[in-house]
């Protein structure tokens, strides 16, 4: 029944995982209602909050001194509130490498000035990281603002930039986060949108550290100040409790796999098996990634032959393989491999790339 | 197993629509995923919005010429969401009628200027809505702001105040929109957060006369301008889409059930039905809002003998009767009965308060 859905997100979400949400959908662990319909205030859905937590800080590591915020308007609204939380009078540098740390960048000066640290934008296309040599940093920034793995460009941070002491850095982990280990504390904050390796649309991670807060702009609204929402535990306002619920059977799950270590393992052996069958293509497929930034959750790659893309495209869909069509900015196709994406998916792509490059090279 | 659930918000869905999401969780319509796990910007959920929007206009009848947004952050995002879109270098006023539209006019300031048009606060406590001599209204105001329905305290506008002509009537309708006929063209922005009559909590329904497009301050975030959004038709960025899909599924229920008038009269009947009881018990319960503006939404009732309220929760409970305790601002209990509570659950809710005034009175 269910399909191999390589949708860039909202994306795939784990089967046992869904199988638990239908289950408890009208009556949650019996309380006779379901999630959706608790009072956010009362202990049930505090317990779920609180859980979901205290789960994320184990898996990820979160050290003392950072608070969690589970909130809305996905990275899209956070590129203008991070600004609003933390440029305190002060210019922020921004480092391009790909749609969305541009999207981030062209967002921020709505709400305050910032600079463009360097980009590695070339006739359009993302393919690399910048060398040290291609960024220059204010050592007087509010923060630095990196995109640490680009979803439509299939670019991913394995290395941090070095930038000024005492700078802080801010990283949009939309696509990558949860995807393997990461080093928090060397971060000031953390972001990204559910819909990819957390959960459903609509609930935006927040990963903090507390001398961040209390810089935000008298013109910030209450609900989107980091301080004040860390103060009321991510409810000043009635929080997406669904997502948040949806979310903790996320985290659940990957503690039961063995925690980040472990996913980082699977994720890889997954990402290894595609680019191996793209390089291994002959030139017939192709991704247009530097090798040592190639993302292990998005992967894009064009065919030779453009002209072949509507076939491959309707193979595929008889395979039951979705979600493939690459981003109209790039072209080809990209195959989104998070964490939901079992190996087997990732090996039901590959005999489809490979029987059709047979046939039609 | 399903409990009658009287909580304000999140609230009681109808168990119907629950089964239907239920059903269709892990495969939409033969999909082979659910609606959490598609692209937005695939032709499935790009129908479903469609519909939800297409349903929601016919159920409300708007006009022409209103814009259908669904947004996040919930209504208080929206606080400061309106005056950054609306104020256009002027200043509005705020009709402040209880906890909700307090907190409006206590958030518009970090935005911009606002005046208060008039109050019914009295010792902290509101329960009833302002005489026409009560409001001084400035005729060049960017507009006026009122809160048609007061989940805490109770107290809803059948009539809408005298307002200068050509002022637009800004609405918080979060916790009685969908549940009796309103006359949109008579606002000029309608918003209501859904955890109440309309699906989940994370979404926000706003619905505005294209007019008002197009004055938002240039320090607006792109997710938070009207005009931006409505630009693309709500997804500058990936949309609350299984709130979206859930409120679909609602807005589709209710005309099944025949539309507002309907929808109106079931409302009257379990209002009456709870209203009546209240009344009729001798003043061991009570009521402390005019007749005129009683919530057919939100029935706050206290008893007489405060020290008795423990037991009343405790019987409550034991019946399957949740959600119960009024708020802490203003004690005593609160049941409401929104669209989807059903006429049995107010029965049974009438039969406790019967029966426990016999045996404690």
């Amino acid at each position: 029944m269910r399909i191999y859905n390589f949708s860039a997100g909202p994306a795939a979400l784990p089967t046992p995982v869904l199988e638990q949400v239908r289950e408890e959908l009208l009556d949650w662990h019996g309380a006779g209602m379901g999630i959706m319909e608790m009072s956010h205030r009362g202990k049930d859905f505090m317990s779920v909050i609180a859980a979901a937590e205290a789960d994320l800080r184990a898996l990820m590591g979160i050290p003392d001194g950072y608070k969690v915020l589970f909130l809305q308007g996905g990275a899209t609204q956070m590129f203008a509130q991070i600004p609003m939380n933390l440029l305190a009078g002060r210019s922020a540098d921004y480092v391009v490498t790909g749609a969305w740390s541009k999207k981030a960048w062209k967002e921020a000066p709505h709400i305050g000035p910032v600079r463009l640290a360097g980009t590695t934008e070339a006739d359009g296309r993302f393919t690399r990281l910048p060398a040290a040599d291609e960024l220059s940093f204010d050592p007087d920034a509010a923060y630095v603002h990196l995109c640490t793995n680009e979803t439509i460009h299939g670019v991913e941070m394995f290395d941090l930039p070095a930038t000024p002491a005492g700078v802080p850095l801010v990283a949009d982990m939309s696509s990558h986060i949860l995807s393997r280990p990461m080093d928090v504390s060397r971060y000031g904050l953390i972001y990204a949108g559910a819909q990819k390796n957390i959960g459903p649309a609509g609930l935006v991670l927040v990963i903090v550290r507390e001398d961040l807060l209390g810089r935000a702009s008298a013109a910030t609204p209450s609900v989107m100040n980091f301080a004040t929402m860390a103060e009321h535990g991510s409810m000043l306002n009635t929080p997406p409790t669904f997502g948040i619920y949806l979310a903790g059977l996320i985290f659940k799950d990957l503690l039961r796999q063995g925690g980040l270590a472990a996913v980082e393992a699977a994720n890889r052996a997954k990402a290894e098996r595609l680019y191996d069958a793209i390089d291994g293509s002959g030139g017939f497929y192709r991704n247009p990634v530097d090798r040592p930034c190639r993302s292990l959750m998005n992967v894009p790659f064009t065919l030779a032959d453009p002209a072949l893309e509507a076939d491959f495209l309707a193979e595929a869909a008889a395979r039951r393989l979705a979600g493939l069509k690459g981003h109209k900015s790039v072209g080809g196709m990209r195959a989104s491999i998070y964490n939901a994406m079992t190996l087997d998916g990732v090996e039901a792509l590959v005999d489809l790339m490979q029987d059709f490059a047979r046939r039609k090279a």
